[in-house]
Order: structure tokens, then C-alpha cells, then sequence
């Protein structure tokens, strides 16, 4: 799993950062979260190509988080996309995507938009889930975790046939974690399969105060992307406008007992980041500032 | 009269080239030739400054020449832009940004958007006038010419007081082109006055196939900016969807007589452009292949 950060600007765009979007690569999935204006040129240079699978979660319907949303949805229509494509996002972006379609012209390729009913997992398949929180902004807004399943722990072959299990559908449940019963005795799990391995967990805050609940939801995290629109000397107009400090998504980070914190969506006031990071690695350390074009990866857990 | 190429690429953005937009500074004013997506970005790292007095012309609603309005218009909004602003482009484009000010907000600053109505002069005050005439392009598509007046010719002072002509209303007159009468006598500018000197020409093709109607609104213009979206194996293509090679662009050049060739709006499927600058110069020497970030110098005709 990887993580390209594809737009790491406050509301307005600066030489170096464009508007809010990161991509993370997942066996070759990309799940998108936020598509600001330029993503999809941002894309082409990052490599990450027009034609995988794909999702995307728009966090709320600010510009600087959905004006990409049109030119990609357009260049992925003109390069004969196949695969289908679902856009989850707050209520209103089915309206915001048709009034541009009815301009633009309705993509051939199968597309599902998705308006978030509220908070919970609002994606699931076998291997991961997404969760939506609803974050501390104007307007209806979201805070996303990717959460992987476990991984089921490593057989010992070895073992089982010691027992006399065959090799087989019994290997398969006890490998999933089951119990199995062989000639009326019940074999546990337990020394024939090593625990379940942990998942990954990548949370995104999009815009948004301190809030408690994505601390929650950030518990552990791998990696917590958070908005650090501000310095501490603007925590003021932070709270007024919806937005956190750097500090504040460190104390966030802290709390969750994440392993790493990115601090994204940095004001255009900010030329330079030291301060913001200075600050921030005083309460987590594994604070770093997230930059266009930045790749990470989120190793797997042992 | 600067101009800054913003955006040369074709419909789908590349590395190096994002979606079209040109920027003509003059006099401190910015006339942007259409505003593809992450045109703002753009003029942010091109350091032209959103306060500025400025007039948007619109060739035609497709994505790729109309996606960067609505952030561009946000971010003037939040910097708190006075001045009024003037878009200029096809029927629909008032129910495209209406469609986008029911998402985004109406800006706060002052914002006419035209539709134009028909070919001829779209705008003009004292210094200079834009004409549009339609190109051959899907839907309703415009080509634009930002034509100057002629500027008053070298007024010799010497001369008029050889002639006792007073210093006053009688020399501007005379300056402005037009005889005076003084004590019964008619004086005719000539000899006092030098001939006019002509006005500056910039003519912005849109997209379009090869346009008869183009080549005359050229004539003689100090630049063509034509889009060469194809190279010659293409041509069929090209005439299909509205498009020109750069042999044709470099034809109507020719034809037109004008002083320097840009080619614009290439297709990303040409990651070099020396085949169509060659076969473009064979025909006419003065062309140049445009590259986002390209400024040029028009200077004043003497």
C-alpha cells in the first residue's frame, strides 16, 4: 500500500502545492480521497494512470476538494475507461456531477455516485472497509478511514498433519481461524495457526476542527493525514473557519497513537513549513509535512 | 503587450502542458484567452496576480478550455478581488457557472458574463477592440482577435509654431489627426503630424479546423496563436473533430501574412513536438511551438 500525495494546498494553490487530493494505491486499486482542481494532470505526473480500478471520497463540496472531480471524470471517458468508477461524497455532489455533465456530457463508462447517508462504513468489501466521521466544517463534511481486515495469521502445515488433519477444507477453516472437529475431537486454531495479522489503517480528516471522534477513529492508525490549515497563532480563526493547527492535529495524532502523522491542506500563507512542523514534532514526532508528489509506503504488519 | 501561455496542451493534459489558457498583459490589464483546468495554479506560478483589471474570453464550453474558471473565480473571491470582471463566451456558459455558483456561492466582487450574441466586435473602448468570429468546432466555438486602435502619430511642435498654431486645444486636435482653422486659414495635419502608427494584433484560434473566415480576421496580425492539435497523418482526424495539423495552422499563417506562428493546444500524444514545428516551418518560417510558462514580447509598431 502506497500513498501519493497528489494536492497539499489550503483553499488556494501555491506554486508547489496544489489543491486537496491523495491517492493510495492498494493491489493495484486507487482510492482517491478529494479531487482538487489539477488532479488529474498531477496524476499524470505521478504515474498513476486513468485506467485501474478506482474509488473516490470527497470529503465536502468546497472548490479547492472537488473542481478536479470534472476534467478527470472527462480525460477517464476520452481514454475509453471500461472499469467502473464510484464517487462517495456528501449530500449534494450527485447535483454538483449532473449540472456538469449536463454541460460537459455524461461519461460512457459506469459511474456510481454515492451521497454519504451518515456516519459508519460506507464501503466494505472482503479485504478493507472506509468509514466515514462526520468532521467539524462548514457545511455537511467527512472524515475517511481506509481499515484493512486482518489478514488471516500463518498456517504450520507441520503441526496440523502432527494432529492428523488432512490437508484440505479443515486446513482452510482452521487458517481462517475456525475450529474444526475431526472423529469427535475439536482442534482449536491456537498452535496450528498463528494469530490473525493486523490490518493497515489510513485516516484522512479532510477540513476540519479538533475533533474527538476522529480521534477515535484514528486509534492506531498507520497513518493519519490531517489538515494543518494554520500556526498556533491563528487557533482562533481555526475554530471560527472549520480548520486545525498544526499543533492540534498533533495532539490529535498523539492521542490516536498513531504511527505517522502528514500534515496536509497548509495555508498559501505558509511559504515555508518549519514553524508548523516544529511545533508539531514537539508533541508527536513522527510529524512530517506532506508535500505534491510525496510517495509513502504503509508496510505491511507482521 | 506581454503574452504568458498558461496552457498548451491538447484536450487531455500532460507532464509539462496543462489545459488551454493564454494571457495577454497590456498596460496592467490581464485578457485571458479561455481558463482550462488549474489555469489559477498556474498564473500563480506564472506571477500574475488575481487583483488585477482582467476580461475572459470564452472559445467554446468543453472541459478542457472552461474548467479552471470556477476555482479561479474563488480564489479572486477570497482574496477579496474589487475590481469588476467581464467573461465573455458561448450560449450556456451563464447555466455553467450558475450551476457552479448554486454549489460554490456567487463571488462577492462584481462579475458580467456575456454570451456572445454573434461575429464581430464583442467589446471595445478607446484603446482597443476584441472581435470573435465562429470556428468550425463542435457546438457553438469562437475564434477572438484583439485588435488596438492605431495610436496617434509623432506630433512635431517646431512645425505648428513655424506656423503660429498655439500651444492648447488646436495641437491636440492636430495630434488627434484633424485639421484646425485659425484666423480663417484651414491647417491640415500633415507635416505637423506624422502619420499614425498602427495598433497591435493578437489572434487566438480556439479550436477549430482550417477557417477562411480566420485567416482574413489575421491578416497582417503581430501574432497567430493557432491551435495544432494533429500532425499531418492525421489530417482526416482532424477535420472530423474540429481540429487543424500544424501544416494547416502554418497555411493560414502564410496566408494571413502574419509576423509569428504560435502553435497551441497540442494532443498529448506528441511528448515531442519536432515534427510539427518542422513541417509548420516549411511552410511558414516564423512559426514556434507555444510551451505553458512561454512568455513573449509584442513590442509597439513604429
Amino acid at each position: 500500500m502506497k500513498i501519493t500525495f497528489l494536492g497539499t494546498s489550503g483553499t488556494m494553490p501555491t506554486v508547489d502545492r496544489g489543491p486537496s487530493a491523495v491517492a493510495i494505491i492498494r493491489k493495484g486499486e486507487l482510492i482517491l480521497f478529494d479531487c482538487g482542481e489539477g488532479t488529474q494532470q498531477r496524476m499524470v505526473k505521478a504515474r498513476l494512470g486513468f485506467g485501474r480500478r478506482m474509488k473516490i471520497f470527497v470529503s465536502h463540496l468546497h472548490g479547492d476538494h472537488i473542481l478536479g472531480l470534472p476534467g478527470l471524470l472527462e480525460t477517464m471517458n476520452l481514454l475509453n475507461r471500461e472499469h467502473p468508477l464510484s464517487i462517495y461524497g456528501p449530500k449534494g455532489i450527485l447535483n454538483f456531477l449532473n449540472a456538469i455533465f449536463h454541460i460537459l456530457g455524461v461519461p460512457d463508462f459506469p459511474l456510481d455516485v454515492l451521497e454519504i447517508a451518515g456516519s459508519g462504513v460506507i464501503y466494505s468489501d472482503s479485504e478493507y472497509r472506509v468509514e466515514a466521521i462526520r468532521a467539524n466544517h462548514e457545511g455537511e463534511s467527512w472524515s475517511f478511514a481506509l481499515i484493512e481486515y486482518p489478514r488471516p495469521g500463518r498456517f504450520h502445515p507441520e503441526k496440523a498433519k502432527e494432529l492428523n488433519i488432512p490437508r484440505g477444507p479443515l486446513w482452510k477453516r482452521l487458517q481462517q481461524g475456525e475450529p474444526v472437529m475431526l472423529g469427535g475431537k475439536i482442534f482449536q486454531p491456537e498452535g496450528i495457526v498463528d494469530a490473525p495479522r493486523p490490518g493497515r489503517k489510513i485516516v484522512y480528516s479532510g477540513d476540519t476542527s479538533p475533533n474527538k471522534a476522529l480521534t477515535e477513529l484514528a486509534l492506531e492508525a498507520d497513518v493519519l493525514i490531517h489538515e494543518a490549515t494554520f500556526d498556533d497563532d491563528m487557533v482562533d480563526r481555526a475554530q471560527r473557519d472549520g480548520h486545525s493547527t498544526a499543533t492540534q492535529a498533533a495532539e490529535i495524532a498523539a492521542a490516536a497513537k498513531v504511527d505517522r502523522l502528514f500534515l496536509t491542506h497548509i495555508s498559501s500563507r505558509y511559504p515555508s513549513t518549519e514553524s508548523l512542523l516544529e511545533k508539531a514534532r514537539k508533541i508527536f514526532p513522527m510529524t512530517f509535512i506532506a508535500e505534491d508528489f510525496m510517495k509513502i509506503e504503509i508496510p505491511l504488519k507482521s
